[in-house]
C-alpha cells in the first residue's frame, strides 16, 4: 500500500465533533463560543523518546499520552489532534499497532484525529493538540502565589526507574516495581479529569515531563516566586519507599512522569484532597511557595539537597 | 546555549493576537465566534522535502509557506503556528538563519508562533498551522461540480525542473529560468489573498504540492466529477513556453507549486480574472469538470495524454 491509502486505512476515521477531518487541505473545527482554545505540540524521536524496539501500540498510545498531559496542565478538555509520522518504511504491521494504541487512548477522551501527515524518514513523531477551557480559567504556570500549598498527582519516579534499568544504570528492579515502571514509561496516563476537577481550585499547573523539579521551576520563574519542596513527601511506589534515599534522583528529578504538580491556597487543602477520589489518583502535598526565586529541595531538618542532575534538557 | 535558552532567544516572540503564546503547557487562543478554525500539518525531512545544504534562512521560508499554502486552498486567513524541529545539533547560526526566514513570512501574514517543541535528532521539521474562515464559507475539495471550470494559479512546474536539473536529470536550466526555479522551490509563495478572494467565487480548491494532477486527482474523487485538462493551457514560466513538451511532466506532474488549483462556475469568469489583479498572481483557467471520474490530460485534439509519473508519493 502506498502512503495515501495507509494513512486513510489507519488514520482516516469519522471524527465526532470536528465538522471535517482527515481528507482536505485542512480539518474544519467549530469552537465553543464561551471557551478558551488550546494548543500544543511534542515530538518524539527514536533513541531519545523511546527505545528502538518499544511496542508500536506503547509508542501510539504515548505519543497521544504525552500530548493530552499538556491540556490535562492546563484544565483542559482535549478535543482534537493532528499527527504527523516520518517512518522508516511502509510497514503495514507496525502502523496497524501504533493506530492501535493511539485511537484507544484518543476514543477514551473523545479526540478527533483530525490531520496528519505521512513521509519516509528516520522515525519521527509529532502530535499537535487542541482543548479547551471555560474562557479564562486555564490553569496558567504563571499564577503561583506565596503561600500555596504545592501538590502532585500519582507516583514519581517510575518512567526514570524504567529507563534507568534498561540502559544497565542501576541494579535490575524487583517483580512488581519492575511492571508498574515499565507500565508507567509505555503506558503513561494523562491527568486529563484531574486537570479539569482542578480549574476552581488550584492556581498554577505544570505537568511533570522533564522532572519534578525542572517543571516545578517552570511554575516559579514564571511567577517570579520559589518553591520549596519536601523530599520525605515525594510520593513514590510502595516498594520503592524502603530505600527513598536511592531512588531522590529519580523521583525529584527523574522525568517522564506525566503528572500535574500544581499550586493551590490552603483553604482549599479538603476540597483538593476531595479529587484524588473523583480524579482516580494519589495527590500529595510535597511542599510550599515562598517569596523569592528558585526551587530548594528539603530533607527533614530543612537542609537543601543537591542532585546530580536537574531536569531532562536534550542538548546538554 | 541549551535547548530552552535557543527556543527562547529566537522563537518566544511576543504573540499579536494570541492571549498566550509560548512559554506555558500550551497556547491560550480565543477564535472569533463566528468563524470556523481550520488546521493543518506538513512534515519536512531532510534529503526528501530539501536538499541537505539548503540555506537555513530559505527552510525557514518554505517550512511555513507549504503549511499557510494548506490555509489558502481553504480560503482560511492563517493566525497562529505550533512548530517541531529535530535538529542535529545545537546550532546557533543555523537556527537564527531558521528563525529569519520563518518569521518574515510569519509576520508579513500576521501569523503568532504559539509554541513548539525542540529536541536533537535526525533534521526534522513538523509545522501545524492554525486559520479561520468565515462560519461554513471554506473551500473544499469535495465541491466541485460538473460544467465548472478548472483555475489554476501563477506557473506550473517551476520547483520541480529545479529539483531535477540539480539531480542531474535534466539538462542545467538557462539563466533566468534557472533563478525563477529555485526562486520558487526555496522561497514559494503562499496564495492566501488569492485563497480569501475566492470564498465567495469558486467551489472547489487544493493547493499544487503533490503535482496538478494529483492534487486535482483529489478534488475530483472528493467531488465525484472528472476533470479535463488542456495540457496547450497550463500556465509555464515564458523561458519554457519554447519547448513545452518537453516540460510538460514537470508542468502537469512535477510538485512543489504551491498553487492553488480550483473550480468554479463558468458564469464566474470576468470575478475570477478580476481576483488576479487583488491578488497579484497568473490566474489560468485550464480545464472543466464533467461527471464520471478521474482527470484526464489532453492535447490540442483532445487526445489523452499519458504522462510518465503522476504526483509524488513518498512511498512509492
Amino acid at each position: 500500500m502506498n502512503e495515501f491509502e495507509l494513512i486513510r486505512r489507519y488514520f482516516a476515521r469519522p471524527a465526532q465533533r470536528a465538522v471535517l477531518g482527515v481528507g482536505d487541505d485542512a480539518a474544519i473545527l467549530r469552537p465553543a463560543a464561551d471557551c478558551d482554545l488550546h494548543v500544543s505540540v511534542d515530538m518524539l524521536v527514536q533513541g531519545r523518546h523511546f527505545f528502538a524496539d518499544v511496542a508500536p501500540r506503547a509508542l501510539g498510545h504515548k505519543t497521544l499520552a504525552v500530548n493530552l498531559s499538556d491540556m490535562a496542565a492546563m484544565g483542559a478538555a482535549p478535543r482534537w489532534v493532528v499527527l504527523s509520522l516520518a517512518l522508516p518504511a511502509a510497514d503495514e504491521a507496525w502502523i496497524a499497532g501504533f493506530a492501535q494504541g493511539f485511537f484507544e487512548l484518543a476514543e477514551r477522551y473523545g479526540v478527533d484525529v483530525v490531520g496528519g501527515d505521512t513521509t519516509r524518514g528516520p522515525l519521527t513523531l509529532s502530535v499537535t493538540v487542541g482543548g479547551e477551557t471555560p474562557r479564562g480559567q486555564a490553569l496558567r504556570r504563571a499564577a503561583a502565589r506565596p503561600g500555596d500549598d504545592i501538590w502532585v498527582s500519582g507516583e514519581l519516579g517510575l518512567g526514570a526507574m524504567a529507563v534507568r534499568s534498561r540502559l544497565g544504570k542501576i541494579a535490575p528492579l524487583p517483580d512488581g516495581l519492575r511492571e508498574a515502571a515499565w507500565r508507567k514509561l509505555e503506558y503513561p496516563e494523562p491527568r486529563i479529569a484531574l486537570g479539569q476537577a482542578l480549574l476552581p481550585l488550584a492556581h498554577a499547573a505544570a505537568d511533570v515531563s522533564d522532572g519534578l523539579l525542572s517543571d516545578l521551576g517552570h511554575i516559579a520563574a514564571a511567577s517570579h516566586v520559589a518553591a520549596e519542596v519536601w523530599a520525605d513527601a515525594l510520593p513514590s511506589h510502595p516498594q520503592a519507599e524502603a530505600a527513598r534515599g536511592q531512588w531522590l534522583d529519580c523521583l525529584a528529578a527523574g522525568g517522564d512522569d506525566y503528572e500535574l504538580v500544581f499550586t493551590a491556597p490552603a483553604e482549599r487543602r479538603t476540597q483538593i484532597e476531595a479529587c484524588a477520589a473523583t480524579a482516580g489518583c494519589r495527590l500529595s502535598r510535597i511542599g510550599r511557595v515562598v517569596a523569592g526565586q528558585g526551587v530548594s529541595l528539603l530533607d527533614g531538618a530543612g537542609t537543601i539537597i543537591k542532585l546530580g542532575s536537574i531536569g531532562y534538557d536534550h542538548f546538554n
